[in-house]
């Protein structure tokens, strides 16, 4: 038996997510079926290092896949990429040892979030940032950032459908990149705002229900310091909005050694 | 009366390309139903900078539109906006001499045709690039391209179906900006190659059967030289195949003040 450690990228748009569900069309069902196509084995079952939800896209999304086959890991990805639709395809293949699993070996993991914050959506972007042409404060936003960063309880910032037992993660680094060179338009121009975090878990929609807040933050609906607040306070109420799912990537997971 | 140049962004997947066709689905339809609705003016007919292929892009495209509303300019993308596709957005839009004419008055215009050389496309940019992941010679590719610079007849490079008088166009610059920075995918990577072309005017056909060309040359089946040779030729049989449609992008299209 051999261990497989994949990478992922897909564009999220047209999928209801990574996990599969019931009623399909999701990024696993896809790569399950492509694999099964290659290897013949039966019940197909990949290890995702995590869920993205319905519309969220992933840059590298890792998973494992224990197979008996000695199809030679060169082949791999070009055979798998050949069953796959255009907007899913896998970007490395590498053998890693049994006992490795995506998800529990994963040590962190970053997401980005971006935001258009120009008069006019870019149309070549349209599906990977969300459009804000409203004033925003964005160093507002980027003071706002630092109270992230740290260990906490971020039952605040998780679905109230968490079924976790602990809220409490890690989060190693949180950072907004503002640009604003603006390729596609013209002046009076806000930019792009692209917000990274970095964590060693993350709840559900926590980085969504974080953007949300952050948003507010720049609308001047809240102070920079009401992150702080509303961390403290363990209570979905006191946090912002979730955002759209569509300006969010996964970005990468980091392991010890990979 | 008042003329009003608008500059249009969009993603050409999903069309038959600009101009208005028995069957529609055009980027003009698109425009003059959306302007229609705004205006209620009869027979509604935008005069755009030039043609674009079924799934070809533009960054940016200008076309004027005479009405005799007075509907204020700074109202006009945004009421526009609401209208079209999500694919397809004006992005400025200003006033202009009646005597301005979108093709006639442009000076020069700007293509990008954009080469994958990767072994795995980049999803997210897979309806913008050309993918080739077979062995390419960037530097013979970036040798060929001062032959295409000058004023010459540009028959070899032309659809045979082009109905032109006259086949001569001027080159004012052509040039490959080769992207080697691989932000979404692993080593062994031969990177993205940006083709850019500048000219007095374009015949049918003309960038893509340049690009099939330059493919021809990065592939070792001809020689940089041989660019020059296919131009004297005056024969469309001494030129390279025409590339997909889906790499070009109209980039830019200059007036002398607008």
């Amino acid at each position: 038996m051999r261990n497989l450690l994949m990478t992922v990228c897909y564009e999220g748009t047209a999928y209801y997510g990574f996990q599969t569900q019931p009623n399909g069309n999701t990024i696993q069902d896809h790569l399950e079926a492509a694999i099964y196509t290659i290897t013949r084995e039966e019940d197909v079952k990949i290890h995702a290092s995590g869920r993205t939800d319905a519309g969220v896209h992933a840059r590298a999304q890792p998973f494992h896949y224990v197979t008996a086959t000695d199809i030679p890991i060169e082949r791999w990805a070009y055979a798998i990429n050949g069953r796959l639709p255009k907007d899913i395809r896998i970007t490395n293949v590498q053998e890693v040892p049994l006992s490795f699993h995506s998800r529990r070996s994963a040590k962190r993991k970053t997401y980005r979030y971006s935001i258009n914050a120009n008069r006019v959506p870019d149309v070549f972007q349209r599906n990977f940032q969300f459009h804000h042409p409203g004033k925003l404060n964005v160093n507002d936003m980027i003071e706002a950032c630092p109270y992230l960063i740290g260990t906490y309880d971020f039952t605040s910032f998780a679905s109230r459908y968490s079924t976790k037992a602990s809220h409490v993660r890690t989060i190693y680094d949180a950072h907004i990149v503002h640009d604003t060179t603006s390729e596609f338009l013209g002046t009076r121009e806000q930019g792009i705002i692209h917000f990274y975090i970095t964590g060693n878990g993350f709840l559900q929609h926590m980085v969504r229900i974080i953007v949300g807040t952050l948003l507010e933050i720049g609308e001047g609906k809240r102070s920079p310091d009401s992150l702080k607040m509303a961390l403290e306070a363990k209570d979905r109420a006191a946090a912002g909005p979730t955002a759209e799912s569509h300006g969010l990537m996964l970005w990468s997971v980091e392991y010890d050694e990979a």
